[in-house]
């Protein structure tokens, strides 16, 4: 098979989701360590526009860009193993669109919360968000393990690969996000996914996470 | 055949982008019209959660919301008539990597501009992005009169049905974008592109984008 291979960082949730897709594909990839604060000139050349990970190479094609592009040319090029966007088009329009959502109004609060003056306004900010996303659980999961069903989705890839941070947060600002009393199921969901072979050795420990933290603080 | 309505306004250009790809997919659809300063409560009741436009209703379906989600959707209820995603997927992600450029690197310039105290740095910003632009419409056109090639494709759509609010800024600021000099090639394509059957009656004429933006500047 021709070589895949990934330019990221261990500590990228973005980078961590293309690993959990390739890994859901079974699809072999060799990954590459850039070092954000000194990139690669392969990283340069590779998206010279945005000059951004996650970026996946592949033999005799052009670079794939950006998180969730990257995983959708993973869909289409293994669409029968592990797919993790439904069949029917309204669902996959709904996945997206929470997806987008995750990543336009719930990722960027924690990265308000690094920089807040006013930290409490922030955490009850993502508490509120927590719920919304619970509620969005128990319609996509329709009773069964994953945001995905049964098997672990394109939703489940987009959050489950946040939680690193979101632990690395909760302990840093001492609050915590996906609790059992006020959303239940996405606090069974943590534990569930965590665990998913797909996902070990993909997420960061929290001394990656310190390590980058630090760096994109300075 | 069921049908579909598209909740919306005729000045803003992701409405636009919708209202073209169901022109060339030749699929009737009822417009309803929405007044953004007191929204409806089917507008309310169908995206809750961002509560914008466009939003596309099928009987029987939830509502599509997200003017990139929507072109997706629709290119999947509807593959075989006039596709406008290429069918390599190295392709397809391309064409998805450059349309989020033009919607979070692009698009924001002009909103930068309507509010900069230094307007001049803002145009040479645009400037330089519609250079930049030159070089991907060579690149995806490969000769041909269109980013899809000969026939209208995702890229067309996405920068084609922003034309008019370019129209309208360079008159305002004073100034040219696409120009025979500096981009000859997409100063072709902006003819070409807004004479083609599918985007006519589509296009806002400036006393709507006028009255929009009046309103959004309020």
């Amino acid at each position: 098979m021709e070589e895949i291979k990934l330019l990221g960082t261990a500590a990228s949730s973005f980078v961590n989701r293309v690993q959990f897709v390739l890994n859901l594909k079974s699809i072999e990839y060799k990954f590459i360590e850039e070092n954000l604060a000194c990139k690669s000139d392969l990283l340069l050349a590779s998206n010279p526009v945005l000059k951004k990970i996650p970026i996946l190479l592949k033999a005799n094609e052009p670079p794939i860009c950006e998180s969730l592009i990257i995983i959708e040319y993973l869909e289409e090029i293994k669409p029968d193993i592990h797919p993790i966007l439904p069949p029917k088009p309204s669902d996959r329009a709904k996945n997206r669109f929470w997806a987008n959502y995750i990543d336009n109004k719930f990722f960027p609060l924690y990265l308000e919360l690094s920089y807040a003056h006013e930290r409490e306004i922030v955490k009850d900010k993502i508490i509120k968000e927590s719920q919304l996303l619970e509620e969005v659980f128990v319609k996509f999961s329709n009773g069964k393990a994953y945001f995905g069903g049964d098997e672990v989705g394109y939703l489940d890839v987009v959050l489950g690969c946040f939680l690193g941070w979101t632990k690395f947060h909760e302990k840093r600002h001492d609050f915590k996000v996906f609790d059992e009393v006020r959303t239940p199921k996405l606090a069974e969901w943590v534990k569930r996914i965590l665990s998913h072979k797909a996902i070990t050795g993909v997420m960061p420990q929290e001394d990656i996470l310190m390590d980058y933290y630090m760096m994109r603080l300075k």
